[in-house]
């Protein structure tokens, strides 16, 4: 069992629409190659983590994903014979429809415009809510982790790629799913992408690019960001200009948020924020650096870890237990 | 009277707080030289409209904004003897707290922290709120204008500066004061700014930056953004270099908008827009450029004219009326 560690708040205990207010939930998190899942209580706590290959579509594209988690929560409840299960959060990446439980598009994962909420609803009879993953990982960040009791926040995830949950007066922004893809925002010095364009972030400042572009220049592979970092510590000057072109790309991004938003905390959370103060350091400096009159943000690290995903996905599927 | 011609919708008919469903409120927007007021009846047409010089600070910088806004409100009185004011929605430049209807701070008009909600309420006797200019006239846009009926939505300001509305899910992003400065967010090429910083995006891509830096790259002076736009027309390649700067930075600074908030529309409003398609269609194609699976927003002239912040400030005092 894993549990958060120190819970900061918990979740609030609802009057549940079925069962009891000690009702499990189902939080599904589904990845390009594994699909992650658990239960969680009602102080958030999960239980149970089980990981499993992300099933190959046949046929429909979601379709598979729907009996998997069909198939979970049958497994689940053979586990938590004396538990009752009372809703399903799904989550996973790509253009996802919040509102109407959709999966607009998954470039990685093949799906167009496919129901998820509704597909999973009708094969299991409970509620089921449909999220997006760096989304969910953002609302457990807000709510548990790094940003709890702020508002104005962008919660930064930054590995092989970057993307962004970008809450506004406390409230995630949706933009029809659109929202939040910091990683192809344009920056100054940004190289081709795999999107189309040319310049977006993630080609510069997201740890694979930091990797990446240290092989490059070095000649010499490295197997991650972690490695270009303590390159630079060494007096690596190709280690020390990677490293240095990804801060100066992601200060440019995060002053652009603070100016549009009037952002208060940035929280980086993924495989960069290893590197910590090595990181967050210069950093800081120069966000500071490209701000005025403009709001300063505070920088943090995220909290919540390889589960916040599944943290948010039990968060919503809470909620539909919570609502009226 | 000036009346929205036509008006696609109507202030909703409040229960009022006081007096009739007949009550007018009145409107005043403070800006650094002229102080604009109106009327404005439940449908939201402006009665009446005035400006006078905004009054010198004398003292306690703000005050004589909330003594001028009281004598300005005993003149209405008198000249419109059988109609009952029943608020007052006051708009203002610089950082503004529209929660608690405080002047945070104005370089041009010198308050801090000044609490104009509270001291005009005190003044007055009635319901007093207290909006960003910029804020009120995307609120106008909003409920009467180019983007009525959408959610995420930007209305930039494009004149001597340049500040936007931001609206994510219908909701305008308040930041603490902070959100919409669009102008200093920096963008490639951008030029040495009075902020301090170099790179802003109004340094280049405001009607004011137009004008300025064809006068000093062709050595001819002109009065405003309008000539240089004729003269790129007329195949002047001073004129086309310098607009083209423009409408890519400005084409830069809205892909930023829409893979951060998936940015339905951008409404354009200010001086600029005078130049109308030949800015409108050059801008649209950049933006289109910038983007690959983003939302593809549509580009919009503002509707709403030089009252969309009077028309704003009116709907925010209407709002005192409304609320519960």
């Amino acid at each position: 069992m894993t549990t958060i560690d120190p819970p900061p708040t918990s979740l609030p205990t609802p009057e549940p629409a079925t069962g009891t207010g000690q009702d499990l939930v189902l939080a599904i998190d589904v990845g390009g190659t594994d699909l992650k899942s658990a239960l969680a209580d009602p102080a958030g706590a999960l239980i149970d983590i089980r990981r499993t290959a992300t099933p190959a579509s046949s046929g429909v594209p979601g379709e598979s994903i729907v009996e998997r988690s069909a198939a979970l929560l049958a497994e689940y409840r053979g586990a938590w014979p004396t538990k009752n299960i009372a809703a399903i959060g799904l989550i996973a990446p790509g253009l996802v429809d919040e509102v109407n439980g959709v999966g607009i598009y998954s470039a990685n994962l093949g799906w167009r415009d496919f129901p998820f909420a509704d597909r999973l609803r009708r094969a299991t009879g409970l509620p089921v809510s449909y999220a997006h993953d760096v989304g969910a990982a953002g609302d457990a960040e807000m709510r548990f982790g790094a940003a709890r009791g702020l508002g104005d926040v962008v919660v930064m995830i930054v590995g092989t790629g970057i993307a962004g949950a970008v809450f506004c007066d406390g409230k995630r922004v949706l933009g029809g799913g659109y929202a939040g893809e910091l990683g192809h925002a344009q920056v100054p010095g940004g190289l081709d992408c795999t999107c189309g364009l040319r310049g977006c972030l993630e080609t510069i400042g997201s740890a694979g690019a930091i990797a990446r572009r240290y092989t490059e220049l070095s000649g010499q592979a490295v197997p991650g960001a972690r490695e270009v970092f303590a390159a630079a510590a060494a007096g690596d000057p190709v280690g020390r200009r990677v490293i240095d072109d990804a801060i100066t790309a992601l200060a440019f991004s995060i002053a652009q948020l603070v100016a549009i938003l009037g952002t208060e905390a940035v929280v980086i959370g993924g495989g960069l924020t290893q590197a910590g103060d090595a990181l967050l350091d210069p950093l800081r400096l120069q966000v500071k650096q490209n701000l005025s009159f403009h709001r300063h943000p505070v920088l943090l690290a995220a909290q919540m870890g390889q589960d916040a995903g599944l943290i948010g996905a039990a968060l919503r599927a809470r909620d539909l237990l919570d609502a009226p």
